[in-house]
């Protein structure tokens, strides 16, 4: 699978550069929020409405593929470290979240999705 | 594949709850990041070589895996609204990194890996 | 000046814990970041049209002076931490921010200000 | 007072670019938390017990600083554009973990302080 070759093409990059002394999954953690902060940054100007185009302008369409590169790297890199399965955390999560938010109350109603 | 399938999954559960009205690009890195925030402040008092540890303490790792997930879909629900591949975005990005830090001079040193 | 009063009684509450072992700098910028994502997170489903009223609302406004607080603490305790002047590195900031965005480019245009 | 004075600086800046358009506090929010995410960065691959030497030395203080002065200038603007008072909801918030937080429990004991 994909997401699986990646994971071991990450390890070789880490493993090459004797980078996993500084991966511990406190400093992942901290790589994956500055990374988010990166992300966030190219929004931060761009009001709501424009959000949808802006993401596809090439030259922002090009540096917000470049953020999302670097978080999902960091994510991965967390979940190997940690051996946590991304997606089942994913699937078990969603599974909370559709009882947390029924269809019938949280239709159209954005209070605190996901929180 | 896993990952697909689980997209298709996000999608349901948004359109069920009538909620892609709040989900434009900007939102969803928003969410992303207070996630991301959320994930980090479980580390914020654990020193560095407690930190492995400390992932594998039943009741921290299932919070952080519980933050992981929520992580992963805030990133999985901003990838499928841009049209940004996650994984494509990755392997570009770890394309990079290999020619901004080459082995010979990023071996052993930390010095703004991945930034 | 109420600054410093401020910053004299945050002294006092962490040491009155002992909490100083864990208020190292890194932990310290980890919990700014943790605290600005509580922030945002209240914003992620208000749309920019409507950000000043919601921050008005009672109950919101109660929610994000309480996160304000929070990213206020951090910040004083990093900078007392590190001995930094909160004053005068943002006066050093707004100092650059002014050549860097000369009011004759930068004038309605919120390409990357204060980046 | 510096902090009043700073204020009305900002404010110039900020009226003189015409950058209000921008600043509604939705946009301030998340300039604020990638601006700590930026500091975080700093101290990412920084372990614990070195933080505080880290933190002295010209370089990386220069960066430091640099970064705390943006953090305090977007917290600074929320503030302004709120009309939240910083040093009072700080106030309040350490007023509230005095409660929270008493000292002969949580004396020694960093479990989720200031949260």
């Amino acid at each position: 699978m994909a997401l699986a070759s990646l994971v071991e093409e990450l390890r070789a990059f880490v493993s090459e550069r004797d980078w996993g002394q500084f991966h511990d999954p406190k400093n992942l953690a901290m790589l994956l929020a500055s990374e988010a902060g990166e992300l966030l940054a190219e929004y931060r100007w761009i009001p709501n409405h424009r959000a949808d185009a802006f993401s596809r302008e090439p030259e922002a369409r090009q540096r917000i593929a470049n953020e999302i590169g670097d978080v999902a790297i960091a994510l991965l890199l967390l979940c190997d470290r940690t051996g946590i399965d991304l997606e089942a955390a994913a699937q078990e999560k969603l599974a909370r979240n559709r009882q947390r938010y029924p269809v019938e109350l949280a239709k159209g109603r954005a209070a605190r999705p996901l929180g």
